[in-house]
C-alpha cells in the first residue's frame, strides 16, 4: 500500500489536534490530520457544553422552586418537561458541534486521513486501511476515554456514561452515580434539581476537584442536603436488577453490608488517555506507569524525539483551555523540531459548575508543603451579596508561600467561584502577595468581597498587613 | 457654652466618617464623631444593599417568567407579592443597617456628638446645640444628598426619591423616572420586572455610567425592549395630576410637545455633596465651582490645611469602596498632620446592577484622548456561555495606550460584567497590555471568554499578537 510523506502528522481531530494542525498548516508545512472517529470535540459533543446546558435548566428549575422566598409566588404544579429540557440541550449542543465541524470543513480535504493510526516506528504510522504515514514530526492528540472500574462490569449493558445523559428521553426517578468527581457532581446535582433522587458511591473520600479537607467537608455538608453520599465504600459493586435497573451493594464505614436499588447507574469514574492502540512501544520512548510517554510540560516533546503530546492524551489537565494551548505548543514545536522552544503555561484553573461552584486555582492544597505555606480563609455563610442572592453557603481557602508571601493557590466552594477563581488565578500568575491583591479594586456588594476576606485573613496571618490597613473601616455592611 | 477640644473631629458617621474616626481613634488620638442624623450608612440604609435586594427579587420574577425556554413549565398565575418582596428587602436591609449600628455602638459614648456642625474657623466647629469644637484636624465626611431638578418642583409633595422605593407597600402600575443614571436604571428595571410600566425621561442622552456611545447604543437597544426611554427631552416637566399621579410634559427630538400620565414619579437625577450648611466659607479654603474645597486625591487634604475630605462629600466617586478608602486616608493624614502622606488609589470601578450589567473600569472612554488610544471590542450576542444562559446580549470595549500598549480602561454592558469588570480593573491596575492579559487563565465555557475576545481584538489592532498565538485554535466552541 501507499506510503504518505508529510512534515507533521497529527493523530486526533479534537481541540488539541485541530489546534496543532492549524499551527503546522499556517507555518506552511504539509500537515495531515488523522481521525478515525466522528469529528467534533469532546468539549462540544459530550462534556463542557451539553453539561452547562443541562445545569442551566436545572438551576432554573431550582430557582423557580425557591422563588417564594423572594416574594415571587409560583402556583403549584411546575412541570419539568424532560423532553423540552433535553431538546434545548441537544439543539444547542449540536449548534456548538456545528461550529467545530465548520472549522474542520475549512481544512483542505487532502489533509484529512479518515483512519486509525498506530506507531510502527518513531516517524512512521500505520493506518488501519493499510496505508503508512512517514512524518518528520508527529503530534499525538488522541484524547481520552471514560474509564470503567471493575465494580460496574456486571452492568456494562445498562450503565450510563456522562454523554449518555444528554441523550436520555426521560430523567430517571432514581440514579446511582459511581464517582463523585467533577463530572459526577455536575451531572448529579443537575439531575437532582430536575427531579431525580441521586446517590453517589465511591471507595474514596474525595469530592469534585478539591483536595483541601476543610473545603471538602463543606461540600459534603451542603451538597449532602439534597443528595446521598456513600463514601469510603468497601466491596462496592453494581449488579443487574430484575426490573432492568441496578442494585448497588457496598459496605459502609461501619462495616455493615448494604444494598439499594436504582433505576439507572451513571459511571463518572474519570477519563484515561486513549493510548491503547497507539503502539507507543514501537517508538522507543520512555513511558510512564500509565503508558503515556514522558514529556516536557513546556514543549510537549517526548524526550528528545520528534513526537509531541497535546490535550487529554497527556493525562495532565483534561480541560479545554489547556488542550488548546497544548495543541498550539505541540504544533509549534513539531514545526520547529529539532529546535523546540518552551512556552510559558498558565496558572492551573479547574472549575466544577455545581451550586455553589467548586474551583481549584494554582497548586492544589495537597501538593503544597504544609511547613512552607500560610493559609487564609473565609466563609460565605453570611457573606453580604451571597445573602442577598439567597446563596450564602460555602468556603474559600487561599494559600501563600510563607517565605515570599506570594499566592500559590486556592480552593473554593462558593457562589460565583467560576468568576472569583479567575481573579485568583490571575493574581497567582502575577505572583502577587495577598497584601498586594488587597490593593486592587473590590466593588460593593459583590461576591468578590468574600475572596477579599480570605486574602485579608491570609495577609493578617502572614503579618503583612500594615496597621493603617486594619485601622480603617474594613468592610461595607455585609462584605 | 462649653468648648470641646480634641485631636481629630470627624463630621459625619457614614462609611467614610466611621472609617476616618476609627483610624484616628486606633492611633491613640482623641477623635470625636459628629452626626446629627440617623446612624447607618447611605449604602446600607438607602442605596447599595436595599437596591440589590430588590433587584434580586426582580430577577427571580424575570427568570420564572422565562423558565419555559429551558423546559421548566410554570403554570400561569405567578403572582408578584409586593408586600412579601418588600418585606424581605426591608428586613435584610435592616439587618445590614444593624451591622453598621453595631459598629457605631462599639465607639465609646463620650466620643459621639449628636449635633450638626459648621465651620466658624479652620480649626473650629460650631454645633447647633451651641457648643464649640476645637480640633487639631477636621475630617469632613458629610456625605451627599439627592439633587432635584427644577422640572420636578411642582410635584415635590408626591415624587419619590430612590430610598422611598424600598418603603412602598405596592409597586405602582406606571412610573416615570427622571434620570436614567446608575440608580434610575437599576431601580427602573427592577420595578419593570416586578410589574411596573416604566418610562425614563432626561434632557440628556447619557445612560447609566457608560460614556462610550457604542456601548450606550447597545444599552438603549436592549433595555429599550422593556422600558421607554425619552432622551434629549426639551422643556421637560412633571406636573401634579388630579388623581394624585403625575403628568409628564416634554418635547421630543422632533420638537413635538407630548404629555403622559403616570401613577408615580421617581427622581434619580443624582446626588450632590451635602455641603450647604458646613460653612466652608469660614475656613479660608479655596473652593471649586460646586462649593467643595479643592483637595488632593492621594492625601484627601484641602490645600495645606488641617481639613480633610472623605467620601461622597468630595463629589468624586460616590461609591462605598472609595468612601471607605478615603476615610482611611483622611483619618491617617488628620492624625499625621502636618506630615501628610499620599496613598495609592485603586483603579476606578463602577458597576450598574442591571441585566445585562453595566461597568466602567479605569479611565472613562470620554476622558481618553482618541488620538492616543487603541480599542478592542466584542459582542455577547452569540457568546457561548451567555447563549447557554439565555443571556446573550451586550458588548464590551477595552481601551489601551497606543504608545505603551497598556490597558487604560473598559466600558461594559454584558452579562456578568460585575465579575469581568473586576478582572479588567485588576489588569488595568497592574498596567498589563492586552497581550499580557491574554496570557492569563480563561476557563471554558465562561463569560470571561467574552472579555478575552475583546482583549484579543485589541491586541490584534495594536499588532501585538505574535503569529503563534493566532495560529493555534483560538477558542473552544462558543467562546
Amino acid at each position: 500500500m501507499a506510503s504518505i510523506h508529510c512534515d507533521v502528522a497529527v493523530i486526533g481531530a479534537g481541540t488539541a489536534g485541530m489546534s496543532a494542525h492549524r499551527v503546522a498548516q499556517r507555518a506552511g508545512k504539509k500537515a495531515l490530520l488523522i481521525e478515525a472517529g466522528d469529528y467534533g470535540t469532546t468539549c462540544a459533543r459530550e462534556a463542557c457544553m451539553p453539561s452547562k446546558l443541562l445545569i442551566e435548566a436545572a438551576n432554573r428549575a431550582h430557582d423557580v422552586a425557591r422563588a417564594g422566598a423572594f416574594g415571587i409566588e409560583v402556583p403549584a404544579g411546575t412541570r419539568i418537561n424532560a423532553q423540552a429540557v433535553l431538546e434545548r440541550v441537544r439543539s444547542e449542543r449540536d449548534r456548538f458541534v456545528g461550529s467545530v465541524l465548520d472549522q474542520i470543513a475549512g481544512i483542505p480535504k487532502e489533509l484529512h486521513l479518515r483512519a486509525r493510526a498506530r506507531f510502527v516506528g518513531p516517524n512512521t504510522l500505520e493506518l488501519d486501511d493499510g496505508r503508512t504515514v512517514e512524518a518528520r514530526a508527529i503530534v499525538v492528540a488522541a484524547g481520552s476515554s471514560a474509564w470503567l472500574p471493575d465494580s460496574v462490569k456486571a452492568v456494562a449493558d445498562r450503565l450510563m456514561r456522562s454523554e449518555d445523559v444528554f441523550n436520555l428521553e426521560q430523567f430517571p426517578a432514581s440514579l446511582a452515580i459511581f464517582g463523585p468527581g467533577v463530572v459526577g457532581l455536575e451531572l448529579g446535582q443537575a439531575l437532582q434539581r430536575l427531579g431525580t433522587r441521586v446517590s453517589f458511591f465511591s471507595p474514596l473520600a474525595e469530592l469534585g476537584n478539591v483536595s483541601d479537607a476543610l473545603i471538602r467537608d463543606v461540600v459534603l455538608d451542603v451538597l449532602g442536603e439534597s443528595m446521598a453520599f456513600r463514601l469510603d465504600c468497601a466491596r462496592l459493586e453494581a449488579l443487574p436488577a430484575a426490573d432492568g435497573g441496578v442494585c448497588v451493594r457496598w459496605c459502609g464505614p461501619d462495616g455493615q453490608a448494604k444494598e439499594q436499588h436504582f433505576e439507572r447507574l451513571l459511571v463518572t469514574t474519570g477519563r484515561r488517555p486513549a493510548i491503547a492502540a497507539l503502539g507507543f512501544e514501537h517508538t522507543g520512548l520512555a513511558l510512564a506507569d500509565n503508558g503515556v510517554p514522558l514529556f516536557d510540560h513546556h514543549t510537549m516533546q517526548c524526550g528528545t524525539s520528534s513526537i509531541f503530546l497535546a490535550g487529554d492524551v497527556s493525562g495532565e489537565h483534561m480541560v479545554l483551555h489547556e488542550a488548546a494551548d497544548e495543541g498550539r505548543i505541540a504544533g509549534d514545536n513539531a514545526v520547529r523540531y529539532p529546535e523546540v522552544r518552551g512556552h510559558l503555561r498558565r496558572t492551573p484553573l479547574s472549575i466544577v459548575f455545581t451550586d455553589p461552584q467548586m474551583a481549584v486555582v494554582g497548586r492544589r492544597f495537597v501538593d503544597l508543603n504544609p511547613d512552607q505555606i500560610e493559609w487564609g480563609e473565609s466563609s460565605y455563610d453570611n457573606q453580604g451579596r451571597a445573602r442577598i442572592m439567597g446563596k450564602n453557603a460555602g468556603k474559600v481557602r487561599v494559600y501563600a508561600s510563607r517565605e515570599t508571601g506570594c499566592l500559590l493557590g486556592a480552593e473554593l466552594f462558593a457562589p460565583g467561584a467560576e468568576h472569583t477563581a479567575h481573579l485568583l488565578a490571575w493574581a497567582v500568575q502575577a505572583k502577587l502577595s495577598a497584601f498586594e491583591a488587597l490593593q486592587k479594586s473590590f466593588y460593593h456588594p459583590v461576591l468578590e468581597e468574600g475572596i477579599r476576606s480570605a486574602l485579608r485573613n491570609l495577609s493578617d496571618r502572614l503579618h503583612l498587613t500594615p496597621d493603617i490597613a486594619n485601622f480603617g473601616l474594613r468592610y461595607g455592611p455585609g462584605a
